[in-house]
């Protein structure tokens, strides 16, 4: 952990910076270990490169937490004693970073999740600031996953992978998608997740919406569902998509040509973008690769988003596999490969793995099968 | 909810802003209905008050989504097709804010939970644009709960109490925190919670930290267990903390004097500032007659945070019950009142309920016995 924030104070320095303003969060978790939920009260980590300091700014309760939680070992200040309406933490920041330098006009980059209720606040308290979002340096250290992280991401990969297969084999017709969206969550913790943060289930035409709210749609014989499912063990996020058919037992309703043809390209433009995922392959080539492949099958207007994102301590991080993200894969880099075709009013179809790029190229963390699976339902 | 976006739209304009602009959040399920997940594509909803305007800006991925999940009649923007990337969605939105007036500088109310990232990305693309903090605007709408949102808030907190009282009454002495803490959560969620956001389990010394993450110690007998958790129900969250003593069964292991002093304190004082939260009481108020009873203990300066947060669609929301906050109580506010005392290195006590203020006076929604409860554990 202390390697990491060393490292950042290196990279915050050559990128100019004249500090690192780190907010509850996972920029936080990763330079220091500490994890808290973000609240109106504020908790900061300060970061000023050029005398090489830190410090952990939290409210007076949290003291003793953040004294456990810390995972390197820098001071911390307090404020907030509410017998003493107190210290203003924000102007005791900016003051940090005007102070040693005399420098009025700080540059200063700020986590991204930070809340703008707190960004608002630092601003103010020294207008001269200018501020850019802190992904700009930390994501060249938060990109490259080491073997522990690649291991909890694998971990969480395969409880995502028994939560699918479970319910892909399932009862599933007849129940509300809301339903089964409820046991996803549920079979999301029992494997482990501390939360389960979304569990897309989309039948029938509600297939053709990539962000579907489970509804209180009745799943029917004779239709796609598409499960999309994910949440957070020890840290690390799982986020994967298998489609499956339902035919409520009767053969005569299993999936039609146009549905095949669609299933077929999509697991194609997946196969495919997933082998060139390999060290130097730019971000933009995994998707311009799912994308020939989906076009040239005649639904390239279809499939309407990207081809995938990084994850981590983030469901969504860098690197992003979309047209004009320039940048090469290397080894350690995880993210998402999903690629997907949205017929509207009729039926979706997404197949997604989590993906590492590794010097000998890509390796899926995600096992579950990704034919077409036709169940009974 | 068209009458709360019709009502944000008024005070919008009568506290002077040129636009309201709303990502994805509380504020934005409160004034729309729409519930998504914060993420690194931009949705946003664009409130231009002078023309009586609101549109939703999304990412073209999520339109189905937004659709489906819009409660009121506006339209949607979408952004971001992948073959052609695109309009920038920050500079269409800032430029819709400068278009009709022609204002270079419009006075803006953003969503305070809004990501660092967008925000710095929206002022980037209008520079002379002035942002402000919505809940200066919206707070007084969310303050004040309908009959759903305290029916809301009721069954969630009946759900923490049933948990709470399950779990005071189950084994706990031998096992770890986390291990309760786990249980904690499969129990919120048995109860109907679609996410548990916290879990604190501070048994022994960990009770001295307020917001103790539970660990690995293993509870004893003879300690104090504080048991603080709560997540969203429909939307609503409870919060709700309850300070249980273990034995083990052994009755030589009974709480000593000097935790039934601080209990009864906490006790007393949790009651009496409940007991003056009626309508006119400024914020400050309840504080004060928590924070006397607390003082005149001897235990003021253990008692190190405010008294009470209010709570709707987010955890802690206005009004806080804190010095300095000298709002009068209303009907509808619906807010914790929780004092603790924590005696660093040996134990703390925290009683907390959400309690509504009525015309008729406070009523608390939380009804688990507040009285130590003294178990085998």
């Amino acid at each position: 952990m202390i390697d990491r924030l060393a490292r950042a104070v290196d990279l915050t320095l050559e990128r100019g910076f004249d500090a690192l303003l780190v907010g509850v969060g996972p920029d936080l978790r990763y330079l220091t270990g500490y994890v808290a939920m973000p609240l109106e009260r504020l908790t900061m980590l300060v970061v000023t490169p050029a005398e090489r300091g830190a410090v952990l700014v939290v409210p007076r309760l949290e003291e003793a937490a953040a004294k456990a939680g810390l995972g390197v070992d820098i001071p911390i200040f307090t404020w907030g004693e509410p017998w003493a309406p107190s210290r203003d933490p924000y102007k005791v920041i900016m003051g940090m970073l005007v102070g040693p330098t005399g420098h009025a006009s700080p540059r200063v980059a700020v986590s991204d999740r930070l809340w703008a209720s707190h960004l608002l606040r630092l601003q103010a308290a020294l207008p001269g600031a200018r501020f850019e979002p802190a992904s700009t340096v930390l994501k060249e250290l938060r990109m490259i996953k080491d073997a522990d992280e690649i291991d909890a991401l694998r971990r969480a990969a395969r409880a995502a992978d028994r939560v699918i297969t479970a319910i892909s084999h399932g009862r599933l017709v007849g129940r509300s998608e809301a339903d089964v969206a409820r046991e996803v969550r549920d079979r999301l913790v029992a494997e482990g997740h501390q939360t389960a943060e979304f569990a897309i289930v989309a039948s029938g035409p509600n297939s053709a919406s990539p962000h579907h709210q489970a509804s209180a749609r009745i799943i029917a014989a004779g239709e796609p569902i598409v499960l999309d499912i994910g949440g957070v063990l020890d840290g690390y996020a799982s986020d994967t998509t298998r489609t499956i058919w339902v035919t409520g037992g009767d053969t005569s309703r299993g999936p039609d040509d146009a549905f095949l043809e669609i299933f077929g390209l999509v697991r194609e433009a997946q196969s495919e973008a997933t082998a060139v995922a390999r060290p130097g392959t730019p971000c933009e080539r995994v998707d311009e690769v799912a994308r020939a492949i989906i076009s040239a099958g005649g639904h390239g207007e279809r499939f309407f988003h990207r081809t995938g994102h990084g994850i981590g301590l983030e469901g969504h991080e860098d690197p992003y596999l979309v047209a004009g993200n320039v940048l090469p894969l290397e080894p350690g880099m995880a993210f998402s490969v999903e690629p997907g075709i949205y017929i509207e009013g009729r039926y979706g179809v997404r197949i997604e793995d989590i993906v590492v790029c590794t010097s000998s190229g890509p390796v899926a963390l995600n096992e579950a099968p990704r034919e077409l699976l036709v169940v009974d339902g």
